[in-house]
This record gives structure tokens, sequence and C-alpha cells, in this order.
């Protein structure tokens, strides 16, 4: 009998809390006997702590150790070829249980298409196995509803920025925007600041961390002067467009 | 015994499929006594068909016809006063059963806070009874998942622009995009195409319909031309940003 190749499911958890995983999500992860995850080196990893109590006893888990994060910057042609290699390495294992008939679940925080590591797993796997995504609850939609405030009205247009940006486009992008979403904070907390200030957004700024964790935390940016955040923390200023 | 107020929760549906909503709304749709849902005088609603076969056989529905749509242009001073008096009406409704100690759970396409008719609800209600909003997996989530392909790589910034936008606003966003979500097709379709192209993106667009549903339709917007699509199409274009 010809062996059926498996397919390798990217599943969206999103913002953090279980319950906010979709029924599809859910199930996957809860059936799954091989789950793969991205991880920092020596950490649980944020994706496979937060499916904590739901994998099967057997479940067989592949974690994939980002072999550099911030020891290297972005710019360097090193950063590049080092996760290169790291991700087709990631890859040819996945590819393999596949091939091999096996279906896996990759964890993957927030949705996996927007600005994730799966889609780097994806665009090598797509033309070899099947592959199946399953979309989830983005981070910013946790973020935005913790504040308690919607995030856009009407016609108001939302500009979705990366903290990693360098300055100058962050002011010339934020002071256009109608609602803003800035992600990628931790050490980028100071120039984001400085950004939102030389753009006149830096009172209406939020700053949610944990969003739909037990340890969410939402506060006026303004109010969190030389705090100290996670990489995952988000900014949000909310649109103010019409309201019947 | 003094009685308990009922809390309105606010349910994100996601995109359109049942096993997309998350499992924390799967619940509370299962279990709502009091379902209320906004909808086009004649017709189901969209956010009720998703819900089809889910609800109680007891659940008692309370659909909230919308008295105006595209009959009145949004310019126009009444449709403002129309929609308010409107929402006004709802939120008495809803504030009565839960001042009566029930929950009422409204059912809301998409994610309550993005872009959704609940928002007019919500800041009606949250002064006097307790609201809880549950975030949901976006239209766009959806959008960019059928497509096959990644929304946003590295440091692209993602603009998300209303349909409903006049064509100049519309160009000179486009033309600034990295990655883009334009939603509110229907009627707009002719503007919005005219505006991608003059803003150099219209041979890199995907127009999808009905995203995560079995009659899900993807296709390039130039293999679309005189296409009549529903007011909830979205078209997408994908940010080219970093990829090791």
């Amino acid at each position: 009998m010809a062996q059926t190749t498996g397919t390798i499911h990217g599943v969206g958890l999103g913002p953090g809390a279980q319950d906010l995983l979709s029924v599809r999500a859910d199930r996957l992860v809860r059936n799954a006997k091989h789950v793969a995850f991205f991880r920092k080196a020596g950490r649980p990893g944020q994706a496979r702590r937060i499916v904590n109590g739901m994998l099967a006893d057997t479940a067989i888990e592949f974690p994939m150790e980002y072999p550099v994060t911030t020891e290297i910057p972005l710019t360097d042609p090193r950063y590049n070829q080092i996760m290169s290699a790291f991700y087709t390495d990631c890859t040819a294992h996945l590819r393999r249980l596949a091939e091999g008939g096996e279906d896996v679940v990759v964890l993957c925080e927030g949705d996996p298409f927007f600005y994730g590591s799966f889609m780097h797993l994806y665009t090598r796997l797509e033309p070899h196995v099947p592959v199946e995504v399953v979309p989830a609850i983005t981070g910013m939609s946790g973020a935005w509803t913790a504040t308690g405030a919607p995030i856009t009205w009407g016609d108001d247009i939302l500009t979705i920025l990366m903290g990693t940006l360098d300055e100058d486009t962050l002011v010339h992008r934020m002071g256009q925007a109608d609602a803003l979403v800035v992600m990628k904070i931790g050490r980028n907390i100071d120039k984001v600041r400085s950004a939102l200030k030389r753009a006149g957004k830096f009172e209406d700024a939020y700053l949610i961390e944990y969003a739909a964790m037990p340890n969410q935390n939402v506060q006026k940016l303004c109010e969190a002067e030389g705090k100290v955040t996670p990489y995952f923390s988000i900014i949000v200023v909310h649109g103010q467009g019409r309201r019947p």
C-alpha cells in the first residue's frame, strides 16, 4: 500500500489564553502526535507555554531553538545566513516526518501569516509536502481588546508598525495614522516613545503587556516612564473616526 | 436576595467557519439564553448564519435590523441621526435584559473591536452594565490565509484601508504601503481597482470572497474584471519584506 504523505499544520494559538484558541486549533493540538515550536535557547518558549497541559502524554516534541536572537544585528549579512541555515534544518526534519506519513502540528503564537517565524518554514515546505495553516486571533486583537476600547471606527485607517523600524520612519508613519499598532517593542521602547512624542501621539498611546494572559497589564504609555517591557508588548493608539 | 446584573458578551465569531470560533466563543454561543445580532432587513444576517445549528432550541433571539444601509449616503447628516437612534433603541433592550439579571450574547462577525457595529452598543452599554468582549480571528486573517501566502515579513508596514475612502486618499496610502488590506469592497470595487492601478499595486492584488467559508474564492484582482462582489470581500497585497 502506498504511504500517504503527512500534513504539516501551522496552527495559530492566538494571543495567549487557552480558551482563545480556535476550536480547530484546540482539536489539532490535543490530538497531535508530533508537535514542533520555536523557542529561544534555554527558555520554554511562549508557544509551547500556551499549550501547557493540552498535549497528549505521548506527544513527541521538536523544539526549534533560534541560533541567534539579538546577538547579531538584523543588518549584519551573517544574520540572514545563520537564520536561513536554521530554517532549512528545521524544514528538513519536518519534511522527513511528513514524507514518512506523519502529521505535525507547528505551534505558532498569534496568527501564522502575520509576522511569524512559521512563514519561513511554510515557504520551504509548501513546494514539497501538504501544509495547512489555521489562522488565529492576533496578538494585537488581544491587546486592543485589553484596553476596553475599539481600535477603529468608520473609515479609520489602521497602520501597523514594527518597533524595529528607524525612528524617522516611525515618526512619519505615526503622524499620518488614524489608528496605530506598534509591535516588537522590548528594547525598542525608548525609540518608539520618542517617535510617538515627535508625532504628537504619545499622550494617547497605551502599552499592553501579556494581553489575554493572567498577568495582563494595560497602562497609558506616559505613565510607564523608564519601563522595561517584553519584546511581545504592544502599543496601541485608538482611532477616533465616525461614530453615530 | 439582591438581583445580580447580567453581562452583555460581545462575542467575535471570526471570518465565518464554525470551527474558527474560539473555544470561549463556542461555549458562550452554545450556552446562550439570549442572543442578539445585527442584520439587514429581510436577510438572515451573516453573524446569525455563522452559528446556524449551534444555538440552544430555547435560545431567545433578538435580531437588530439596520434601518438603513446604503439608502442614505454616510455624508448625509440624517444617516448619523437615524443610526444613532437605532443603536440607542438596541441598547435600551439589552440593558433591560442585563438589569433583569439576564446574560446576553451579541454575535459579531470578525473581531468586535475592529470596524464592527458592536462598538456602537459597547460605548452606550459599558457605563451602565457589565460588558465583556471576546476577541476573534479577523476577516482579514481569514482572507490572507486563504491566499496561501504570508501577508507581512520582517519590518513590513501593514496598512488597512476602507474601500469607502475617496480615491485620492486610497491612492496616496496604497502608494506608501508595504502590505495592504482593503475592506468594505462591494460597490466600491471600481474605485478601489482604479486606485490600485494609479498606485502601481493592481497586478499584485488578490480579491478574496467568503474567506474561510465553503464558497471561499480567491483570485488575482486583474483576473476579476467587471466582477460584482459582496461588501465583505477583502483585497490584499502581500508585503515583500526581509525573509532569511
